[in-house]
């Protein structure tokens, strides 16, 4: 039986999900965590519900994948690694260089490792999990599934900043957005859920996870989507703040004596939910807290999606349907009910009992203008067809 | 006859308007330019059509008002300074203290001087011109009239930033928008022109000036306002950015080596309009260019200005009327086009021949679900207002 390879290599993480061929069934998933850190771990965990994690040192991308290829045999999940006909991998940064996933070899790897310094912790942690696949499994096809990619569509009217143009011209400073490989299978299932052709669409993608953005995907294509250079831009989230006042954070910076490193670094990790509550990063968490700080980040975290929401459907001239997904999305049917009250002067009217259960499926009622649902991401999927695809696998 | 004075004083610039009650017409207008310069000049025109002007030291505010008040009696504007009641005075910023215009005493001065960290350039110039007239006609009512009053209705879902919450409890960094006065007045004056209360209208004004802003007025009350914490943020403007990713800022910070303050000074100063089209901050210019980038420009404004109304919209839950107003919102037909073309898929219908010619008017069609409408705006006769309501002039 053949079989694909989906990783998510972070900077100190290295995920992987084993589908087989052509069922697209899951064999076996998991992950190995602290990476070159002090107390690193490897887990598999199997279909049948059994999970085996132990305690053993991952110095690299190399030895994971190492610990990866003898755990799929000593679990019996693959016989022979010939079994194993190609591994996607997604890459943070594609730069403009990537506008699609790709068959990486030497050339297109060193492009990836080229573009770091547009993602420093992620680019070369994905590099260096290619080519230790690459001597591991040599001959293997390897494709990179780039985040940036699905939006490389975006017009220079929606990617580039009010900047001095030569900022964009000798440092390629643009939007790049994120989450590109989420939003083009939420996108496609969304038009599979609804019969319909993906090109006469006008569709909002809300990845609201703990990074959370929104993409305009009109006619098939990404149109405009709210992260920026980086993934700190557009939406409020979890630990980012998305957007702010410049002046503002010259102020800060003053005030506390910061550099603008330290600046950045408060507003990726200590700001956003976890800044506004001072209770948790986590809307879970948020939810149970009886502190008012904690329903103030709630409120003001649908209000920003409500701007986007809003500022999209303008550019876009009008909306169809609205997809809700990743962790939030999926699971938090009051900011669901919160972003749909907020569009009913538009005519969507929500399904509420529908959308109190969570599960993939329409939330709006039949007459509704404008069609809401909830569809669950599925980000290791989409890379592995993107490796069936590019890799020939169906023929 | 009684008279009033409209004082607007910029960092270097002292300009002025003598309105006559209670007909409110201009008896005379001009500036002193380049004060604590060299090469400072004073300028006084009158009703007539004729202008005077002369090169003259003003090394301060005070020689500034000495001048004006000189060249009144001069050109027998006026016979006795008794007959000026009161003097209105734009500030620039009134932070969380002031919530409306206000009479200026000792102790409000002292506020206007404290609050100098969120305007340096403006506020002490600011004070200092009220310093003057408290010295050269006293007793004679001061009104400030701050340029963020108008916004501090709005919410603190709105006003906050997804930022730890200590930044603003330690050091009020929050938005308070600017461009108060005008606003208020172009609202009130489009209220009047419909026959409508602007108690029960959903209006947008769009303020679009070499500084631009757009303010989302519910009720009556300012709702949303698109500049921030500075007048830095929100819409691309003539030589400003509005919003930009902080990551972008870092990495443009490192390749250029630009401290934050530098940083700062190219979002102010080099961006915007100027920034992408490499040709003029002026729209006027833009448009007779042929540079790829000048076009470019416009486009990335028209867009920007759109996302603004859209997410406004949004978070209104709709929108009656939209009103254009400044430099750009009252001349330029071909942005107002733009913008009204984006929303028709909201049911407005532009009337394109009203459009066409600038001036105070509607410019859709009588059956247009939204009604937008050229207001000229008048921030000194909000001005001259407030010191008639607040020093009783009327009765």
């Amino acid at each position: 039986m053949k079989k694909v390879l989906a990783i998510n290599s972070g900077s100190s993480t290295f995920k992987y999900k084993l589908f087989s061929l052509p069922d697209e069934k899951v064999l076996a998933e998991g992950m190995a965590d602290r990476v070159a850190l002090e107390g690193s771990t490897f887990e598999i965990k199997l279909p049948d519900g059994t999970k085996h994690a132990e305690e053993v040192p991952v110095p690299d991308q190399e030895t994971a994948v190492k610990l990866l290829l003898d755990n799929l045999k000593k679990y019996n999940v693959v016989e022979d690694f010939s079994e194993i006909v190609g591994v996607g991998h997604r890459i943070v940064a594609g730069g403009e260089e990537f506008k699609d996933s790709v068959l990486v070899g030497e050339e297109e790897l060193k492009k990836i490792f080229d573009l770091t310094e547009y993602a420093p912790l992620h680019n070369p942690a994905e590099g260096r999990g290619i080519q230790a696949f690459m001597k591991l499994l040599p001959g293997v096809p390897q494709v990179g599934v780039f985040d940036t990619a699905f939006h490389q569509t975006l017009d220079e009217v929606h990617y580039l900043y009010p900047l001095p143009y030569e900022f964009y011209e000798n440092y390629k400073v643009r939007k790049y957005g994120a989450h590109g490989t989420s939003v083009r299978y939420v996108a496609q299932r969304t038009a599979e859920l609804l019969g319909k052709d993906l090109k006469d669409m006008k569709l909002l993608v809300l990845h609201l996870g703990s990074g959370a953005s929104i993409t305009a995907v009109k006619n098939g294509k990404s149109f405009d989507t709210s992260m920026g250079f980086s993934p700190l831009a557009g939406l409020m989230m979890a630990t980012r703040s998305g957007d702010v006042d410049p002046s503002a954070l010259q102020f800060i910076m003053e005030k506390e004596h910061y550099s603008m490193d330290e600046m950045i670094k408060v507003l990726n990790k200590k700001s956003g939910l976890l800044g506004i509550s001072g209770v948790s990063p986590d809307m879970r968490d948020l939810l149970q807290s009886e502190k008012p700080t904690a329903d103030l980040a709630i409120k003001m975290f649908v209000n920003s999606v409500v701007k986007y929401v809003g500022s999209y459907i303008a550019e876009m001239g009008g909306v169809d349907t609205i997809a809700f997904t990743a962790g939030i999305g999926e699971h938090d049917e009051g900011v669901r009910a919160s972003v749909m009250k907020s569009l009913e002067f538009l005519g969507l009217k929500p399904d509420l009992e529908a959308n109190d259960k969570n599960g993939e499926k329409i939330i709006t009622k039949p007459d509704s203008k404008i069609t809401a649902l909830i569809v669950p991401t599925d980000e290791e999927l989409m890379i592995e067809r993107d490796v069936v695809r590019l890799a020939h696998l169906d023929k």
